[in-house]
């Protein structure tokens, strides 16, 4: 192995790796070097010296001879991110289900499972087993396609403390103080290297599903979303997320985002918080299928699919539970636009299946509450749904790898 | 005069002479070249050839001779700010009153006025231009003592798009869509320069009372405030900032932070905004006056100095009506606290003055609605109170000399 660089030297080196590598994974056509030169602001000369080691890295493939209409000289032969190279793991607690997917550097779901289970009252570490066990299976299934696990980020329905891996409190799983890297750092990390080479880096991040949701929408949809914007995340309870240029507002303490205890009505009913009449108890999904008269002790699926049925039906207990979540969601929205004046409001996880029955009254507490005159935030519904954390977490172990592309080069015996 | 150095070099100039003055400008003690050297980590050499430019622009005096506990060589002078040079003059459109003043490049307050009017319902046009006389009489008073007024700052209770000096809305006044710096331009601004030299800009700039208000608890009491808070800056109505890094946050259209507005009882009072049930029809000042059973046509201080009085005594309908607003003010603030995770809430405008009736609802409602578990925010009385929109507004004037000293040089003939 070559002696390391000087780290100025090295640091340079990584960014403008990086930033190659983010060129070609980030551009839904055909990539050339010359593209990623005009794109980035680069040499021809340089960025093909960047591909080059790229390749050589294993990271970048690619596929020739030349593109039609390509200049003189050199053929501009196609780029794409390796779709045998590392890959990104992503997995999600919920709170009614588990799930595990893995991501290559282009972004391509290349495998996934999930199960379900009941999450409220549940022991971590029989839970974070039970996790781990589909972890290593998706690992192994990847690893037949040719591809490295190269970090694992987890999606959970609680408050993080800031920077660390420990679940503060899951009000609706009934965890407090629970370190979930730990029990699954394990798992899909690398076999032990051949002696001889260096092992690659294999790490454990945990954050809040709401945040990792609205991550997955700066990432994956970030042509639609402005800089600025305020995401719902609901699955059993409502997370949320308050964005300032692309990223998550993190708070003093990492507990930033939590929209579903924002006070709707002061006397209203006791929340698992602690507070009184919380936004999430009115327009979590508890609440929404009792009002319409849904039992929810069975499976969460088959219920929300009867709630869907019945509105879809014009049933009238279905669309006023709709429309009182709509309403309590517009008054909660309300005092966050009020206080932040974001460019959108984006309604995600399982509101975004029911957006087109929350939306009028949700717009309507809006516009009557706002207290700038003129146009409101834009009112957008994510396209990723329930599947935002789970997305927003494999795509944050895939971009790990495009932050630091020389950590995560092919070992060589 | 000079041909100016090219941009670049200027820019490094500028900054390093502006971080010269900032370190004496805000140093309580005395300064010297070589406390100033220590304290930005340049060399001592460095530091003199800018603190000769500053002496030559007038920007900074020196008073010898040595410091006691000097080191060898030349004496350290002691180094101020000039208290004859340029100066930021701070004025303030409340809605029962006007004021002006100037501070001085070391933060003293060097004259100031203010006048009781009424402001609902008012014509911007013959308010401005009222203004404008007290924006006279205060810059003639300062340029008697040797100053030179460099730019007027001016706090309104409303709406200011952003970048823009235009109030788009300010309910209590009645105004819309009003530009506030035109009509004041003419103010303030210095005499036409003598043949040959040139002029000094003289810049107008509008902001919310309640960022200025923020913004002066950050400049005069950093010490105490994290870098995130959530500010409350009460006049007649209910503004309020969120702060982050030190720097209100603006929001997309520049209308963040009206806390006033973030509904605490859906269906309560039809508000000044369109919306029901604001906090401001909870908490504001008359809200509060009336529930204490205090009139409100007469002038605001005394029926304030009545509630203080009758609070004082232990009057049960004053302090019923200051729990109540406590109360309000504690749920609208839980949202926030859950919604951003601040530092600290801060409790200034009118509401200092009250804070030790307002603070123990208050902390309840905080206490029993933070999601989080653990700590709260800490809550801060500003010390500033009502005096935090003039002082941030003077400030803002003499901050915009300190971050471009150049521009702001004695200008000789």
């Amino acid at each position: 192995m070559a002696a390391p660089a000087p780290g100025s030297q090295r640091e340079i080196r990584t960014r403008n790796l990086s930033r190659v590598l983010y060129a070609v994974a980030e551009r839904d056509s055909s990539s050339s070097r010359a593209s990623v030169a005009a794109s980035l602001g680069l040499t021809r000369a340089a960025v093909s010296t960047l591909v080059d080691e790229l390749l050589r890295a294993g990271l970048l493939t690619e596929r020739g001879p030349a593109l039609p209409g390509g200049g003189p000289g050199r053929p501009g032969t196609v780029l794409e991110p390796s779709d045998r190279g590392p890959c990104g793991l992503g997995a999600e607690i919920g709170v009614d289900h588990l799930a595990v997917c893995a991501v290559d550097l282009g972004g391509r779901v290349r495998a996934r499972t999930r199960v379900e289970y009941e999450g409220r009252g549940s022991e971590p570490a029989v839970v974070l087993d039970r996790l781990g066990a589909l972890v290593d299976t998706v690992a192994d299934e990847v690893r037949g396609a040719g591809l490295r696990p190269a970090g694992l980020t987890v999606a959970v329905p609680g408050l993080v403390s800031r920077g660390t891996s420990r679940v503060v409190r899951a009000p609706n799983l009934g965890w407090h103080d629970t370190d979930i890297a730990t029990p699954l750092a394990r798992h899909a990390a690398p076999p032990q290297p051949a002696s001889g080479t260096a092992a690659s880096p294999f790490a454990v991040t945990v954050d809040n599903e709401a945040n990792l949701a609205a991550l997955a929408e700066v990432w994956l949809d970030g042509g639609r979303m402005p800089g600025d914007f305020v995401h719902v995340s609901a699955e059993v309870g409502i997370g949320g997320a308050v964005v300032f240029d692309g990223e998550p507002l993190r708070g003093t303490r990492g507990f930033a985002g939590e929209l579903g205890h924002v006070p709707v009505r002061p006397e209203g009913p006791v929340c698992a918080c602690g507070g009184r009449g919380c936004l999430e108890q009115y327009a979590g999904e508890k609440a929404v299928l009792r009002a319409a008269g849904i039992g929810t002790e069975g499976p969460r699926e088959g219920a929300l699919t009867l709630l869907a049925a019945r509105a879809e039906a014009g049933d009238r207990g279905a669309l006023r539970a709709l429309d009182g979540a709509g309403e309590a969601l517009g008054v909660a929205l309300a005092g966050a636009v009020n206080l932040l004046d974001p460019g959108a409001v984006v309604l995600g996880g399982v509101l975004a299946r029911f957006a087109r029955w929350l939306l009028p009254t949700l717009e309507n507490e809006l516009r009557s509450r706002v207290a700038a005159p003129g146009t409101l935030p834009k009112l957008l519904v994510s396209e990723l749904g329930a599947e935002g954390p789970l997305m927003g977490a494999a795509h944050c172990a895939v971009r790990a790898v495009l932050d630091d592309p020389l950590a995560h080069a092919q070992p060589r015996a």
